[in-house]
């Protein structure tokens, strides 16, 4: 069975996020300067080959724990969809 | 009123995603096969303050044409939630 993974993977909130603070300050140069708060992250969009949903996700938080998120200085959250 | 918006640049379904290509050969070399399509793209989460639903998603789309997505190559999506 196929399933799709939608994932985010962003700085802990912790963190100060300088890549966040350049776009504000660019948004200011557009007259954007409603815009306050931003912090900048990953997406990635997978499809999983897995027997269940369970198995589907032991993959992901593998992927996410090894290779995709670095647990240090970020999180990750993600939705999981069946295909049919 | 404070909106936060959860916004995703994506590259064009078109288009070939070399990073994500590095993904999934990176995931292989883990043993992690049986992820096989991966696209990478960016996640951005922002608090805007805005008069109104329609206002915010204004700036927004401004926001993401001007600056945030380059629409050769990336396209956009956004959910958007107001704040208490």
């Amino acid at each position: 069975m196929k399933y799709q993974a939608e994932i985010n993977v962003m700085p802990l909130k912790e963190l100060l996020d300088p890549q966040g603070k350049a776009v504000v300050s660019g948004l200011k140069n557009l007259n954007l300067s409603a815009i306050t708060d931003v912090r900048v992250g990953k997406h990635l969009s997978i499809i999983v080959e897995a027997d269940n949903e369970t198995d589907a996700r032991e993959q992901i938080d593998t992927a996410c724990n090894k290779l995709l998120a670095n647990p240090v200085i970020e999180y990750y959250e993600y939705s999981l969809q069946a295909l049919n």
